[in-house]
């Protein structure tokens, strides 16, 4: 279980209502998701459908964007030291023959970048691939011109009945452009559930299908995920500690790791506090540092500038010196007069980040409430899509 | 040239005595590095053993932290999408065979995590590479123990005499750990400037090593820095745009770009504002985004958050498309009342990036001056240091 280094006071009875709140939610159904999933029919059929991907593909294409793509990607990076073999990462690539296969994972339609989207057609090149399009309404532009252009390379190269099998559609069950079209042309699909929200789906079928292809033992994650909910008591605390700092002018956190490979699993992180709580004026501003490297950076920042800066030191287990450096680190900064929040994850593998997922989904929705606003909305993203689309349409 | 929306009123008699303070800094070498380092000696001997380098090895492992290893790879992870050949980015090793060879730059020593080093050297395999130690004192802990693993792996692959044709060190020219081991085993050595720091020294030796390797037109870059102090209006005019909103309670700076391949880069501008101006209480936040995927998380912040922020966009010529895409977020954002500041530049190139390298540089240095610190001093780091050099030597 995930240990902390702290005890803040707690309204017993407001936990309670907030609980039952976030419960009674309509779009609360992550908090169901690793005794849903774990061992379930669905899971075993992406396990299947994984399998046949492997065997076929070089390379997958995951085109999604926000929730869609940070969550999966998040996990497969974390764990590249780990993943050494069936390793869907491209650093991978470099390791000798008898290490292979891996099928690397490539993401496309998370910007609009021209260079980046032809950067990756040229990644992808002549090796065989596939397509995982992750998209809950089909009409989110950036995974949407990904999506037509990975389609057309895709049909150039197999032939339209061919190609209709190397495409996977994770989208919404019933409607939707992305769904009508997997219906008629026939695609394989899965599912984006109704109840649960981009940024919370990481152990939905919206990233489960990515993982497995990746190596990632999903049964490990999910379990590390369902720990949480049994003993929620740290989360809980944490997000009274991180309510009660800000209330005392502490607005933005850092999230700090000493592990390289978790740089992605902080945008997550980041996706997820910045979109559930930044709302009506209020939240704390997430950032992220990677130790040791920004301790030449903004470490300075964080040991003689401004006040209003606290520290949330994600610590893994490690050896002797890395764990001098976390207390070098921790030492200096609370003399620096940083409040330092530790979160101590037992293991540095799928049960540790599934660990962790879960803890920082509950404490997120807790802490947005404590707020006062609405941990499951986003009405600001929506500002920048009307806009978007008055550009491009013109109405 | 960087074109700039904006028109801060300034003082010209305060902004004449900052520059003449600078310049008059005996750590002001920076500005003289486009100038001294085009077409000099230098740069002929440091392309002329890059071809070696290219020659014998498939792998180049660049060990360093902070400022030694951030500005070369912030440049070649930017240009990823363009060096299709003679690149030294990880990611072309999907290319077809016909547009390699590249040779692959490795990172290491910037971290203390033992799984991120047994990754690297993992990484390297069987092929044959070569190492660049960057360290001016050669003590730094993280980039010693990285380069003891990798000296040891590059004498077990090739034997002592071999070994020592493939390691680079860069240094100081007279003194130090580091200089004192290439003198007495006869490594190749480059020049870490004296009157240059850390974070300043992207277009020295310090980078220009492996920038060759990876196939980067220095040239170019050097060209674009020079252009910047011709005319250094515009930086100086964005300093005191800075510094203005600081004073009016804009305490965080989010540096948003909308290609990809930057976000290395945004790390670069956070080390360069955040070691320079994080001092006595002082100086902006740096934080960074790449949108679009970022407008689905922090993008929500941006709107209706907090109102602390203001927003630089480093915005590069792109297509139809993407330009309505920065266009909405622009208008949205200005509508949610956050202050944008838009840096146009120019290319998407070599060019472009020597400019906006110089560009920050010298608008880092003004800024920290306005704030009434020293642009190139770290006493928070070396209060990080001093701990853990108690840790680890108990005194």
């Amino acid at each position: 279980m995930i240990k902390i280094n702290f005890n803040p006071e707690i309204d017993k009875e407001k936990t309670t209502r907030i609980l039952r709140e976030i419960r009674a939610d309509k779009m609360s159904g992550f908090l169901d998701l690793p005794k849903k999933m774990y061992g379930s029919k669905e899971l075993q059929r992406v396990k299947k459908i994984a399998e046949g991907i492997r065997a076929q593909s070089d390379v997958l294409v995951c085109i999604g964007i926000g929730g869609s793509y940070l969550g999966h990607r998040a996990i497969i990076e974390a764990l590249r030291p780990q993943l050494s073999k069936n390793s869907g990462i491209r650093d991978f690539l470099g390791l000798p023959e008898h290490e292979k296969k891996e099928v690397q994972i490539i993401y496309a339609g998370n910007s609009l970048s021209r260079r980046e989207l032809d950067y990756a057609l040229r990644q992808v090149g002549d090796r065989d691939f596939s397509i995982n399009v992750i998209s809950k309404s089909g009409m989110t532009l950036e995974p949407a011109v990904a999506f037509k252009e990975f389609k057309r390379k895709l049909i150039e190269k197999y032939g339209e009945a061919e190609a209709v099998k190397r495409i996977y559609a994770t989208t919404d069950a019933n409607f939707g452009r992305l769904h009508d079209e997997a219906v008629a042309k026939g695609y394989t699909c899965f599912t984006v559930p109704n109840n649960v929200g981009g940024r919370y789906s990481v152990l939905s079928e919206v990233s489960l299908l990515p993982l497995v292809v990746a190596g990632v033992d999903v049964d490990e994650l999910l379990s590390g995920a369902a720990q949480v909910l049994k003993s929620p008591e740290a989360a809980v605390k944490y997000a009274w500690m991180r309510y009660i700092l800000g209330k005392r002018g502490y607005d933005t956190e850092v999230f700090a790791s000493f592990e390289p490979s978790t740089a992605y699993f902080n945008e997550w992180v980041k996706q997820l506090f910045g979109e559930s709580e930044g709302k009506k004026k209020q939240g704390i501003l997430p950032t992220s540092v990677i130790y040791s490297t920004d301790l030449h950076s903004l470490g300075q920042f964080m040991q003689d500038g401004r006040r209003n800066l606290f520290e949330t030191i994600v610590d893994f287990p490690t050896d002797d010196l890395n764990a001098k450096v976390v207390e070098a680190v921790r030492i200096a900064h609370i003399e620096g007069r940083i409040p330092v929040l530790d979160l101590a994850v037992p293991t540095f593998n799928e049960r540790g980040f599934g660990e962790l997922i879960m803890f920082f989904e509950l404490a997120c929705a807790v802490s947005a409430k404590l707020f006062g606003v609405n941990p499951f909305d986003q009405p600001g993203v929506e500002a920048y899509k009307k806009v978007l689309h008055q550009k491009i349409n013109g109405f």
